[in-house]
């Protein structure tokens, strides 16, 4: 697995925010807090809170250029939105966030693959951060976070080799590419995988999901490293 | 799991089409062939092909009508159609196809849960559908499918309950909803899971595994049967 | 004039709805019942409500795919739409209908000629069926239905002769083609009739109106016969 | 009928222009030369052009500002457009105006009715001087115009009444609106009527359409006037 | 500097209007006045008003057509809209025009070079007259203008010749264009200049702004001619 | 004049790149090398280039966030995207670049006033930096730099005090906003100068010209320290 690097507060402005990088790819997690919920969340009483995310790539963020426009098209950057705003929402209890939302911004500034992954890990740091700043402002009894929440790719490359953490040029070529999500004590928010060439087997699955699992840890625990604990 | 119904050639004029239904929900499924292939596809050696997948709701698909507008916005629609678009491209030899592209529209009908997998059940025979006819024409030897690929849901429901093919009102309610499409011989093509409450446990997931590939045999059996031998 | 198939309550689940085909042209017509109207509608009083119509082609509809971009763009299905809409709204009595607005979706599913008509022509059951539906619930004391419309294309083609009904390949190739739509009893709800090559007389556009009429009367009893007197 | 006024050559710089007046209604027609077709008309052979042209209203040509937005929007500009674009291309001999297109731009100065007409009307005149233009800088042997061609509306309004060329407050009001499109000959290029309220009678149309032609009469003598023979 | 034309009340409906001629550049300007203002304005105060333009060009202004979607696109036209509105803000006593907005459209019949400064000079006339008919109705006490405001352009052409409002050939040959919005009291609203080729130095622009003032105020006296006082 | 902060080569993959501060604002500029110019650059012959660039702000980057839609919207950022662009091509002898686009990217991650002038700062470093690589590659002979070039915004603040390098708080109090682009030796690049109140006089542009020189002589000063020679 690549070298984790956090640098906490990277925004001083903002409600929480850090720089995540896994080796080379690096990701701006920012928190912001808006003290209102949309109309689905209101309905479901006082207490209860909202976590979204947005997912964006800079032009030169990639090895060539990509121009705005494309990067926003397509669908691809909403799909990894929607799959960060998941993650983070099943760290949390919605119900003691009060009535507001929480928007955690990640933006991409060097891709070298695994930037969903990074996003959700850098984006639990922000929102951590982001809750730690309500709870001295008073404005919440106590931080309303689950457990820890990391996530990290696996894949199959190179005829059966397995391996933790795809960098840009193992993920072109893997010919399985899986995203796991998981609590810090081994329970599942989100599986993802895809089969780029040849389908793999249940015996295949089973062995990434071990993997993944050590990979998480380490996460978790850097996490846990910075943040302090949460309550 | 709920009772599939496929009707072969609902349109006459196309190269492949087929109206699937599962339980309540409806998807037409209509494979076009053009003659050329995209860009990044014809530098891999000129007999190489491609196939790709759009799916759509109607209006009215739904217990609500949503606007068309509204269907088409938020990446979910391009999300699903690359879902289907991987999962068809996986049972196909594309090296074998030649120089053409198969684009299939998957557009719902009806839709009570599982609206994603019955695109890729009837997706794929609508494929076959079109491969047949291809090899009727004398432009293709053989038919380069690799294997019958079938898709379903499963879920955890009501505290703990296990289910096998969601419809809309147990996928609204279920703790974690996942998709599977996995081909007829057991083997994987693309697991999707998430919590959208609890985070799920790792024997969890084992059991919805077991229970996905029985539900995916009476699917790949009931392709066989509708389109016979692939040969 | 081609053979007319009418599937009525094709969608269980909506108000109204049924699949309308004229020869080899096949229109999905559902109606939505919204219990509010538009603000221009609201100022006329109380009573009065509103119908709609959306008109759109499903990408393989015809013999060659079209791209679901390029079928929504340039203004054809909102010229199309409307001119559904102001037909279906000239056969009912808006200030009977309640503070309600009835949308029509009319979706091609195979386009070989005289899809506004029949978008109309399989619109109207599906209105007529949601009003029955609305007066069964005791929403409506009576179905506020002026007169069955039906509508037709006449054109000429070939160096003068006049044809009704025009299919895909006969409408490419005339010098005119003319859209009638009517009520029952012989009165014109919209008459548009353009030139694509030569200009045409006065006497040929009586001729073409005497035709269009027998026509709508066939459609106009087609109708009758699927949804019973409307009372 | 209102008092038509033609003011040729508005914009001396452009090949064919004019601001045609009906009433308080005031259409700037431009037409500007391309020498290129589009690939649809390429392929009818060296000698074909083709004709298009494009309408638009200025924010405040009405007596309340509309947005530009609101009116580009929603296809009732594009669907004008079209129906200007046939009429005119139905005066020209297209096959004789050699691999070029002729663009006429419809921007309405001054809404007060009939500016779908008012454009082509003045959109006949810009194309003739267009094509004048052609004739005398040696580029056509010939003018390649059939015959003048005059678009009037007219309507039934207040119970019946008939009246020949609606002003906006008549339009308003009307129960009945046509719009016809005529070649100074009699024969018909265009006819669109819709029945906004009570359908009309086969009577009525006859008596519509002669008033019609005695409307038309009189713009093609206008035009006629102020373009001098063509020839 | 090229000849003024003002035809003041071009569009008699509107508040205040005037095509404004500066050479070949025509411009049509039209105030429309709304009794709303947009939320950061109405929390100054009752008394508070707003002042905003649009600018648009036909698609023939220029010697050749640009279709309406490359005119609309790119900032362009927003950037020029957005210094037209400052400069006739600047002109007006917002906090006496009373919550109303004054919208100025100004559209661009013929474009010779200049269109922005010809637009803030037509414009403020526009401003001008919607002002005195505000009064005129004893919606407002006195027209808060305070001052006439006029705008030019200044450039450096042909290596080092100086030229004051510059025609669309000497824009595009110009070493620098230098866009000058003053008041007739000679103080500054808005200063624009970019080099486009070499730097310029300060006393070029001294020299520059000297030019200017002299053509503002020639303007400002058309202006004050046309208008009348403004009291 | 707020505190100027350099961190060159901030992303390495791309051939120049530097993190760009002045007080609390931060931009990260970067500049991407493209072998190929637009159309209009072509055809002034084979050793011309282009230069280009695209400025966008993070949604937190301000105080409050914004949407990324409303932040795309209204032409603001491409008015900005313009002047930097333009600012830039002026420091380098375009006709000595070779057939290459060399576009900047500035994307603001905190802004605090002064974002515009420290995208045109920290650009000029990345493009350096770009130019450098090309010449370390030998595909350039020299770096075709004229001059550094820096860029400083000075208003009138607080009736009539003038300051150096507005702040955001100082901006939206300014009555007079203006930025200055100027090259080391203390020519003009570009001058823009707005009165958000009261217009202002020749003799505060000529002290705010003169404060504007100091700042960006101080500008070019920490550029050439970061950058070095440029030879």
């Amino acid at each position: 697995m690549r070298k984790i690097k956090i640098v906490k507060n990277y925004l001083k402005h903002a409600e929480g925010s850090c720089m995540f990088s896994m080796g080379e790819t690096k990701v701006l997690c920012v928190a912001s807090v808006e003290e209102k919920v949309p109309p689905y969340v209101e309905q479901k009483g006082d207490t209860h809170g909202w976590v979204t995310a947005e997912y964006a790539m800079l032009p030169r963020s990639c090895n060539q250029r990509s121009s705005r426009k494309r990067l926003s098209e397509g669908g691809r950057a909403q799909e990894i939105s929607r799959l960060i705003g998941r993650a983070l929402r099943a760290s949390v209890d919605l119900s003691k966030l009060g009535k507001r939302t929480i928007t955690i911004d990640c933006d991409v500034i060097r891709a070298d693959g695994g930037t969903r992954t990074a996003s959700i890990n850098g984006g639990f740091i922000a929102l951590a951060l982001a809750l730690k700043n309500l709870k001295e402002k008073k404005l919440l009894k106590s931080i309303p976070i689950r457990d820890f929440v990391g996530a990290v790719s696996v894949g199959i490359y190179d005829n059966g080799k397995k391996i933790l953490d795809l960098s840009a040029k193992e993920d072109n070529n893997a010919d399985l590419d899986m995203n796991i999500v998981m609590t810090a004590s081994g329970k599942f928010i989100e599986v993802q995988g895809t089969a780029e060439g040849e389908p793999f087997s249940r015996k295949e699955m089973d062995e990434l999901l071990d993997m993944a699992y050590k990979g998480i840890k380490r996460i978790t625990s850097a996490q846990e490293k910075s943040l302090g604990a949460l309550k």
